[in-house]
């Protein structure tokens, strides 16, 4: 077990290189008998896929998926989920010229030290093309817990950043522009900033920010396996992420017990939630919210001076398509990630008690 | 498995509720042959342990450790490593009075909820009581690891913080002080801070940060188990812990690729470390450090009404001895969970390559 | 994770060596609010302890067992049940005499090839003193499962065998006789033949079939998780396990399948159980029987030549207090087992449909 | 976690019905820099393959494997090996006439009553098709051990079998006969047996022995993995298995200790070798063997009685194309799962001290 599967219950373990024939993943242990929309996972693709507005990369892939066990008449059988997805449009000329180069900020130098072999294609492994399985997963996980809403956005990219609190926010405006920021002014702000970003051969990064609500009482498992534990890795695990905070995180360190505290109403739920609907590493039923940062993208098109395989400095000219700023295309994500948690809990949690 | 194991290859399975008979591990998978210093358990234990200075709780625990098997001639065998600590101090008698009593942000209603059977008597299995076996397989762990070393410290208590970069800090000092914060004016403050707090019945919470040194090259899986989200996790599953964030953090949100990238020197080394020694998941050679929050203890001395078991909301008025603040005390735990993350990667990476 | 542990959700870890303080072990992931009676627990344990009879080893231990968390009030609370047993009867100067030698078929020469430093005394890790920590976790994972019966007996010893149909048996009778054979002609001749061997300073091997009744249907996951591979993989990890077989096992070899086809009733029930209650490695609710074959003990008190650890051959003469024969307390060792392996799939079929 | 993977650091996942789109499975953890020769996959491919002679099933499937990632430039790259086998030949209208019935002492019935929903066409997850993924994923094992030899052959076919022991086979002709029996007097009788049998429209059961040389001292783990209960549960996950023994096995259980100690020779091997290569669940340097016992298969060409969805009792008539008998098909099944065992516990092993 090297890494690649996620998952106690609801598991999904994935395969494939940036450049390879095709990636995927299975699934195992999603229950029998659940309706399955071929169409919400096409969905979720879309939203993920490279090429899908002007402030993304220009690449194109069609990301067709193929499910090609698990799931028959439309209901999930019990059986496990195998999926891939061809990697149709590879141009791997574009990473010729980085075959004996190591790019900065990439992993290009830690996976061959770790390995001495390595496909240099793209990223290989390394690549956030993997996330694409993590979308088909995720699409999938959402329907297990169809009663629970996930919903990620945007909140800030570079400096720029939503000035409100998430309960002002219309979570149903997201999807409304191409930066997936629900707050339009900030969304314009916020494009014309990845435009003149883009335009200079740089990248910027950013901050998702995800509100789940409805989710029942009592996800998450003490005391390694806490909800807001597993969800921090799943997180982190993206890649050219930083950082994670849940409920009041960083600006939480500042405050006094008498002003954190969340004090109850009568019906269990509590009249503030710095807690971010987490006590004790389970859910408490009130919203779930947390904030994950985003490094800017490594590959700029700009020189840039780098290593090569015999320990020279030599001179990087970024090709190939990439994005100016990854987080528009990682609110999918996040949520994918988010739902494969949540799938495992919800699955978990059913044998908590007698 | 319902969320009480941490690791891999080195694994660690804790037991034990603050008021029972005894906490305690098992630690499976600590190679063979390992000569183990027992006094560096103890010198943890006494790091982390309740009523060592003015500003930490009162309760007194011996908190001795017994090593059960695993350990013979003073080496490790290969075999688990069984380990207890007697709950000593045991006033449960301070607690008649939240029997029927929810706290308010802690973990009481939720372990209810999901449990319906719950160890009332100082939360049980959520307080971080719990910790106390963590920082025992912790110090095994460093002994696994003993060239890397692994040095956390606060950073910040409420507003109070270290202004400057942790290059000029010298951490030899970090424990010449209760606070453990290795910069003595700042420590001072902080000190005067957490007794104007306690004087008032209040908590605050604080910032932890590690530094760790001597990395080898490699530790991490992809792409699930990549370096940092395990330690995420990790820090995440302590108790009190809301957010973390390695390297630029939430700064690097901010930052342009051409600003952020960490460019190299002919020896694989890079010249600046935005990526915090962390690059693909995987560690690259350099320090990686990290930041930490914690929030303000739940337990105030103040009276606050709260939730009882009947649905009324009645009042509350906290008793027992309880830390002001956490982050003192949990600069130890922090440390052992490091230790357990990188022991694990050091093991799985030895089979990464044929 | 080096072996210590059994089970996916229902998960034992155990710890400790024959003549070390103590032995023990956690189990995670039992569900919250299962009434326990410890006395059922004390039971078994009296069932497999030494000194039980005549016909075991002589050797006195009192095992009484420390629950240390887990259970409040009567009641589980789903959080980690953590116990050990001290080792109160250890004579390790018997061992003495072995220190420098290894023992013809014992694993003191693989456990010293393997880890290099190895715990002489009794055998260690390799003892099956371990074997107590399970009975412990299988008396409690029989209340979880307690519609299901399982009862396990002796069926031979050497070439002394019952020769009937488990149908034919009472086994309300197993334990009337200290050999464990419901039927009291054969146990007697049992009973004679260890005297016998005793006598001679020989042991003997025996087998030790096993009969489970009133099991749902659905328990077993596919496809590498089959419960008769699960089952299968319990029996042979007991220690002088040499073979099992399900159903009619290897007589089945020789059939045909019109002659070994299970025909149904209208029910749902077969009308033949050559299957022995597994189809495609999932229970139908027929008995599910099998049979385990335990190899003679190693340790005979008759004088051997053996190897010593500067590779010379020299005489080993047998001492201590072991069994002449180590089927009668292998019966609850079998059936705690088994109980482990249940509850697991119990637990994990209530999530394999919606 | 359902079951579909198998191993902890060299771990398979496989997924697939046999009548879907295609199967195929994921290797993660198979290290890095291993040179893979595709050809050997194929052989081994061949030599499980439907249709190869005319006592094995007429079903032609091309089962060309198609190897999507983990494999660059000929070597192990490390990450994950995803692969896929097309499900070309299926005649899925063979199986309409059971779709609505349970067919005797096949998975039929506990599917549909464990899952509620199932993929009736022959037999969905629960087909012997599946094993073509660990016949890949085992080739690829073969290549991480290299110099390890695994040899299954085929002893038994109903009551024929060879009557020597192993030591005087050439397991270098068990490939020069259809029926896998390095025997070539007892092949020619098992041939003629079986297609006596298939001739007769019925099935008959066999036996697998196999012999592993060259194994280095110390694989396996203690005490729940044992080497012998790993294998046995691996080999009790093949379809249609029902037993398994190591070494003496049942026989053993026969002997007195005095027979049945295997006394060292001062190199550390031993004179005679009953423990099967085994003591303590380690490998002790010696063969390994094994005999694995297969019921007959449950398809026969004649008329049986069967339940329907509906619980009446109706005429079943076999059609399809089976197998007569399972085991000359299942030799190098059982060989994969031997190296899946073995290849795991290979990289488990060098960790295992400092």
């Amino acid at each position: 077990m090297a890494g690649n599967s996620f998952g106690t219950l609801f598991k999904l373990t994935t395969f494939g290189e940036s450049h390879g024939e095709a990636i995927g993943g299975v699934i195992d242990g999603c229950p029998a008998g659940i309706p399955i929309d071929l169409e919400a996972i096409d969905l979720d693709m879309e939203r993920r896929k490279p090429g899908q507005s002007a402030i993304t990369t220009q690449r194109k892939e069609s990301d067709k998926v193929k499910i090609l066990s698990g799931i028959f008449e439309g209901k999930t059988t019990g059986t496990p989920i195998g999926f891939t997805i061809a990697n149709t449009n590879q141009r791997s000329q574009d990473y010729s010229h980085i075959k004996d180069k190591f790019r900065p900020s990439h992993a290009d130098y830690t996976y061959e030290k770790k390995y001495g072999h390595r496909d240099y294609r793209g990223g290989g492994r390394s690549s956030a093309r993997e996330t694409a399985s993590r979308v088909v997963a995720g699409a999938i996980a959402k329907q297990v817990l169809k009663d629970i809403k996930i919903q990620a956005f945007v909140s800030s990219v570079g400096e720029i950043n939503i000035n409100k609190p998430y309960q002002e926010l219309d979570f149903s405006k997201t999807e409304n522009n191409v930066v997936r920021c629900p707050d339009e002014p900030t969304a314009k702000k916020m494009i014309s900033k990845i435009e003149e970003i883009k335009k200079s051969g740089d990248t910027i990064g950013g901050i998702v920010m995800c509100v789940i609500q409805n989710v029942p009482i009592g996800l998450g498992e003490p005391v390694f396996d806490k909800l807001h534990a597993q969800l921090g890795k799943a997180m982190l695990s993206i890649n050219a992420v930083k950082g994670v905070e849940f409920g009041s995180g960083f600006c939480g360190t500042e405050m006094k017990g008498s002003e954190h505290n969340d004090l109850f109403n009568e019906d269990g739920s509590t009249k503030s939630n710095l807690s971010g609907g987490i006590q004790g590493g389970i859910s408490n039923g009130m919203d779930i919210y947390f904030r994950v940062a985003f490094k800017p993208v490594a590959t700029i098109m700009q020189k840039q001076n780098t290593l090569d395989a015999d320990g020279n400095i030599v001179e990087l000219q970024g090709k190939g398509r990439h994005d100016p700023c990854v987080v528009p295309r990682a609110v999918p994500i996040v949520e994918a990630m988010v739902a494969l948690v949540l799938a495992d809990f919800y699955l978990l949690n059913k044998i908590s008690r007698r």
